[in-house]
């Protein structure tokens, strides 16, 4: 049968998650239900798992289905989904692809608004922190987290699966009232970005040194990071298969 | 009594518009039953009367009271307001100041997404249009729009109130996959703005030309325009006191 890849964007705040779960509202649940008639009920495979009320402007599924009419599918799931679930593009790939096991790096992009009052408009987008964040002292501390490590103190354990992951880069970049967390890697233990804005929040605020951040790692102890950033402002924003994962624009020249 | 002004910005999407109205949410209705305490019932003033669903980056609000703490007035009715709400600014001003009748100019953001597909992340602050849309003959018929005119094919009627306005400029510009209406007068007559939106989308479909708007302005029939464009992709993003009003960065050395 033929292998395809779907690219989606989605926003989160109306998902409990990502993964298909019974009662509840999910992407795959809606994205699979709107393929079905098409496919005649194909599974569907994910290169990023994202947690409830977490975006993507770049996820990417793929599935094994009979011969599909590419656009007419596009534009059915399209209208099916709207307004909550995109799809970007549908393509035949080669046999073997899979979303999630082909992908060689992910990108997501938290935002933080940092500024005494909050902003309406990006209430749904950026997570709002009154006290001003020293971005330098925040970027000392990715540096340590840049490299090969165990992120047990960074990430939601299960019994028997490896912690260690390589960071490519992390970085916080500040821009008027904004800053913005760029992170990537060939893959993410469960809520590492999350557990990662928190520990760089507590470090911005003074509360942490950011040179304390290889013993946190070194501790593999959860109970020292501060818990995980909220969900609704982090964003999936790319997944490599096999080019290099694209860094904003910002960070090129940047180590 | 000390005359007072305060700059919000608000997401009008879980409003029935700014004015306020019995049993209904409005903007203006929160806000003074969030400085009602500190007040004592004072009544309020704005710049510019938003529609329902129109969102404000910069609205500006006058009232007069008793002597105020400004800071704790501010903390307060953001702690009420929030999310949907958020006092940037309290400050006392010279008496006589009056939000709606000092202001010397108001300016309009309206944002289309000009994409095949929709975007779940912009759904909320951008009227998806698949066709593409030539900005080139947009613009042209904006031109026609610049200057004083008799802008009743563009106004909702009110019996005895004038539409003539001096519209100071009015520019799309497109960036990516979105296409923006920047818009600034005096004072606009009410569904000015979404009428000129609506005219420009029906002109960069190719189904009026731009040549045709002066005889459109002329006829003063409101039949001729389209109606109104979707209120959710508009916002307030200035209003001015005696000095210009700020053009966004992009229409510097443009007409």
């Amino acid at each position: 049968m033929p292998t395809y890849r779907l690219d989606i964007s989605y926003d989160g705040s109306t998902f409990f998650g990502y993964g298909i779960q019974d009662n509840v509202r999910t992407v795959q649940g809606e994205l699979e239900k709107a393929l079905n008639p098409h496919t005649g009920g194909a599974n569907t495979v994910v290169a990023g798992r994202t947690d409830k009320g977490v975006h993507a402007s770049a996820q990417v599924v793929s599935f094994e289905s009979g011969e599909l009419d590419l656009a007419r599918v596009k534009r059915s799931v399209n209208k099916q989904l709207w307004p909550d679930i995109a799809v970007k593009s549908l393509i035949e790939v080669d046999a073997g692809f899979h979303a999630r096991f082909s992908a060689t790096g992910r990108a997501y992009l938290y935002r933080i608004l940092n500024s005494p009052v909050h902003d309406p408009l990006r209430a749904a987008r950026v997570w709002h922190i009154a006290n001003e964040l020293d971005v330098g002292l925040m970027n000392d501390a990715m540096s340590h987290l840049v490299g090969e490590h165990d992120f047990a103190a960074l990430c939601r354990r299960y019994k028997d699966r490896s912690t260690v992951r390589t960071l490519e880069w992390a970085r916080w970049n500040r821009s008027d009232d904004e800053i913005s967390l760029s992170i990537g890697a060939e893959a993410f233990c469960h809520q590492m970005v999350r557990s990662t804005v928190a520990l760089a929040v507590t470090i911005g605020s003074n509360d942490i040194d950011p040179d304390a951040v290889p013993d946190i790692l070194a501790s593999r102890d959860r109970s020292l990071t501060n818990g995980v950033a909220p969900a609704h402002a982090l964003t999936l924003v790319a997944v490599a298969y096999g080019a290099p994962l694209p860094r904003p624009t910002w960070m090129q020249g940047v180590d």
